[in-house]
């Protein structure tokens, strides 16, 4: 498929937290390989479409998980009417025409997959397809970017140190209080005061952290209550629906977390 | 196979037990993904069949195990006369053609399939065919919902915190006793008074859940027994047969159960 | 290849032990999915045989075991000489055609098995093809046996109280004296007299079950040492090369069994 | 292939032990699946070729082991010219064709080898060839032998109780000293003195079986030495090489064997 | 694809540290399997490189990871429209053609990888192409080096002794002062006051190495925070993007790093 | 292939220990089934290269690994223009046309590799090809040979008592001083003094096995040291380069080995 599909045509929306788009782009002009870093729905995956955006460079973004192959990133063989024809993997297009290709949630990935992306991070910027033995030297325009959630690190699975030293890092956390009730406008198109009462209530929720909760509501789940609100059904069903039955079972915690909210809606 | 054979002509009998129609209307209006928690027999299939039926979009259901691929869902290259084709998986015609997918138990699954659905539950609703290098954005009418049994969540088998964010969700448990004896009645075709009975004999061993039952009898079972009953089979034999020797093989415990069972059918 | 192979055109020979045929025949008219539980050699494999014959249905058994996928019983693409052709597998085939489908030890499968029957196994009654998308309404006919051995169950490998609830069940043990006795005479061609010494040997080798033995003599083992009598082999010997060589090889343990032998064949 | 390649034109030499041979022919007679059971070495595969030989069938043995698929046994479809063709396994040719098929080890294979023999064990004698949509009828003739070492059994890898009480069994041990020189002789073309003196070896090293030893020299291993011996090696050099270095590489436990030799050679 | 793809055309810049160049010449012409130890990040590839280009061969590189099979290496059979076709793998390319076959990581490899170069590293030199039926004889111009990291070597993974023993070896460690600002100033363009102030701040972090750090700075990461300082980025949030948040997530350790690069960048 | 590539027409130098030629001249003229046992680099592989030059027969050396399978010594069905094409495997061609077969390391490979060797090791002599159906009767000049270190054998890795049992043992060590010192000159072009002082720095490293090193310096690692002085590196550095390095990450057994070397060198 044309790279073109992956062009990313209108500005996706993003609001800015610190320098962290300055840096990106400084980082870009060196072509650096790039890691972002921060919790889920921290908006890893909306900023690196913000700056694919900016850059006029198509993304790849490719979910990563526990049985995906090196193959599924770099290509393989396919049977045709004439016999077997290469088909690049999303990765190869990219280094191949230039696009920043996106790896998210590298760790979860098999090591091959994670080793694969070591000549293209050094001086050689080089992608060898084993399989078809040929060496692809990176378009001048090529990234690479992977995202990585420090709260799901484990012994068991962590980057390699020597996969991590080939980044360098930039750390995305939850927005100001302000900046997260514009998203939240913008996103869900409520009334700033209802946004305003949502991202109090997302705060009473994230205190909770370490007391039974694993992550607090992120701005995603914001999000999906504004939009329960904004289709009439009442803030506590909203926020019950959208930010404390999905994420714990315990009866306890479900009452705390109802509590905090009773007490930032008032 | 065009998505028409996945549409339900006929209204599924369904009792509902509190405003959950309403919500699910909401989310739908939202394309909210949703996430049906509840026990084994509380409904939640039916459910999500009646409101396909009632909003008039198709139904993929696809039952999760823990040897599906992504390809099992997404869809593969199968070799034909010409060579290959790709054939669209359940989840790429409903997310090309506006259907509702259910991924039923979706936590049985292996995490590429969870890692599929992520690039469609946000504001991307995209679902990248990575080995068909394709990027298919959904219908405006696709919806995704999965079920979730809370009651079976360990350690080792969990949603992944970054997917459970991405859904709102809404809870099943069993129906009040007035309901479920009318969804007995009418789906065994017994009188009430036979139906009432079973549903006391139910409320019983529920009561034993926690004392050696992992849970207790499921509507599905009461309709078992008054199916049997229907059809001539006393009413302690059909208890027997449809509510206690499926469950449990300690002979202690299926005591306690016909003990129950004898008391509430008096 | 037709559904008419599986047909069972002579009665095989099975003795009742209780209700149990009146108990099949009334489940089968709801079309109601059955499990039937047992210990090894108790009959259930001829119980479903009698009872295919008795409902005039064909009857496809498939012996579970850990390496069985849902392809092998749902079907699979082949190649053939003009591309890929899909063949039914022996559960579609018996859903397409009426068919009474046996899953004789399902306990074995694995998951993607015991999935795949959720659907036929609730008020759908429909088996989706996913590889071929297609989704097969079961024909009128068409019921669901299962199998399952008690002794077996363990905490690793165990139904899924999820799959447990969606049958009814009959249970099976050891017939009686004469019951025995007969089927024994019956299968073996041996006067009744050699029958019942044996089936009083089987009494005593049952007693010793707990006490090292996982399993007494079962009535199949007693057919065989039948026959090598009735080809001219001496009781103890026949009972040594049947009933324990094959069961343990504790010196101990085979001695406490020949004591029991030669006490009941005194 | 034709199974005329099975059948044994020679008589395989074998030196009847007790009453086996009658015990057998009083089996196949029956067509009653048999067990083998005794240490390696002690002349299991020598007896069922025997055995064929003198019953006139052809012999198909397959050496069971852990990666061995039920295809392998049951066989596959072949890709052809003009598509898929199918390829009879072993056991599909022995059951067919009227053979005794011969399963070797059969503990180290894995479920699906085993439980694709049980409906060719019980009254039933067929064996579905699942993937063909086949249900092949025993020929008349065909009979079922495994072979089982109970040194080896473990609670990891054993026979399951249901397949186990499938087979009448016939216990081998270690040859009488006459039976076992005679045997020596015959094999190895040595005088009776050279092969009495071996066995006396034998003997004294299977006294240090369970001092270190996991077994003692087989009768294969004694031919082995008398081999060399026929060849000129002294007799204390063919016992290091053919009895001692295979066996052990503790240095205490090589002299105790050497001196246990030592002491039966003088 | 011809091996002259393979070839280095430029000098790429090496630092010489010790005498590694001439003993790798030593060595070279003897054809002696060669192991180049030391830490990422510390020029083990990168002094490869330079050597294939002083002595003017093609450089074959794979990374290997615990994906990476034996034919991965060695090539595979490939249908095309007359059939199967072999394509040598990079080893077999550099074997054949005379090239330097430098597996990287090798201890990441599964076991089949390893021991498909043992034939290659001792007085034979050959590789079996086990799948294709044929016994390469290396070119008398073929080297084969490894990389082995000896801070990573665990008892579950390491190399066996029976592959080490095949291998003399070449030891790198972290660049002297004076040899690492060269290195900084040539590849980032930067004033060698900047790049002489980060390799102070390397030091640093050295130190830290075993306080929590599993490892300090490597030489690459300086060039990363010297190119974004040569962007205008501040030398302290150019360490911080590029030497902290990478490498660790634990508060206390990320201020102590922080606090050494304040005084060294002092 | 034809076997005849596998003739070995230059005599391989061997230089003899003790009596394992005629021991194995002997072996081989009863075919017996061998295992040379013994650590890494005793030569193993270069006798039995020997040997079938004296014995003018072609050799077949298979590494063995883990992840081998039986059908990559037996053969494989391969798919060409008109179909699929059986392909003999290394052990099949050694058995057919007469080579000796030498399974390098056996106890690495899987349990079907091992398996798949019975049949031709005891009376038969015989390979079921089962994928095939065919059986191959081993040509009369037909030997197998496998080579086995005692210093790896573990719990979970030894060969089965079965395997073991099948084989005669002809073990090596280190060779004497004299021989050492001979092997080091002629393979290395080192004049005697050079030789004969890298054999007494093997002596000294041998000592300090089993104080942290698994195995001392071999034979060939001599080699290595000796080719390098051959070249002009100082003997204390070649000793470091092919001696100390690859063996060992110690510091405190670094040192320790270099003292001994320094002693024995000076």
């Amino acid at each position: 498929m044309a790279l073109n599909a992956f062009r990313i045509t209108e500005e996706p929306y993003y609001h800015s937290i610190a320098n962290e788009i300055a840096l990106f782009e400084a980082a870009y002009s060196a072509r650096m390989p790039m890691m972002l870093k921060g919790p889920t729905g921290s908006g890893k995956t909306r900023f690196v479409e913000h700056m694919a955006w900016r850059l006029g460079r198509p993304l790849v973004t490719v979910a990563c998980h526990e049985d995906m192959t090196a193959s599924d990133l770099v290509g393989r063989f396919l049977l045709d009417a004439g016999g077997t024809v290469w088909h690049d993997g999303p990765l190869t297009q990219a280094v191949r025409h230039g696009g920043i290709c996106y790896l998210d949630e590298i760790v979860e990935a098999r090591q091959d997959t994670t080793v694969v992306i070591h000549p293209l991070t050094d001086s050689r910027r080089v992608l060898p397809l084993e399989k078809r033995g040929e060496l692809v030297t990176a378009h001048p325009d090529f990234q690479l970017v992977i995202s990585y959630n420090p709260g799901y690190q484990s012994v068991l699975k962590d980057l390699k140190e020597s996969t991590k030293q080939r980044f360098a890092a930039i750390e995305f956390g939850h927005p100001s209080f302000d900046a997260e009730t514009r998203i939240v406008c913008t996103e869900a198109e409520v009334p700033e005061e209802v946004a305003a009462r949502l991202v109090r209530i997302a705060a009473s929720s994230r205190n909770l952290k370490g007391h039974g909760l694993r992550e607090g509501a992120s701005t995603r789940m914001l999000i999906h209550a504004a939009r329960l609100v904004a289709r009439g059904v009442a803030l506590a069903t909203a926020c019950d629906i959208a930010l404390v039955l999905p994420i714990t079972d315990d009866a306890d915690l479900r009452d705390a977390v109802r509590a905090a909210i009773a007490v930032a809606a008032a």
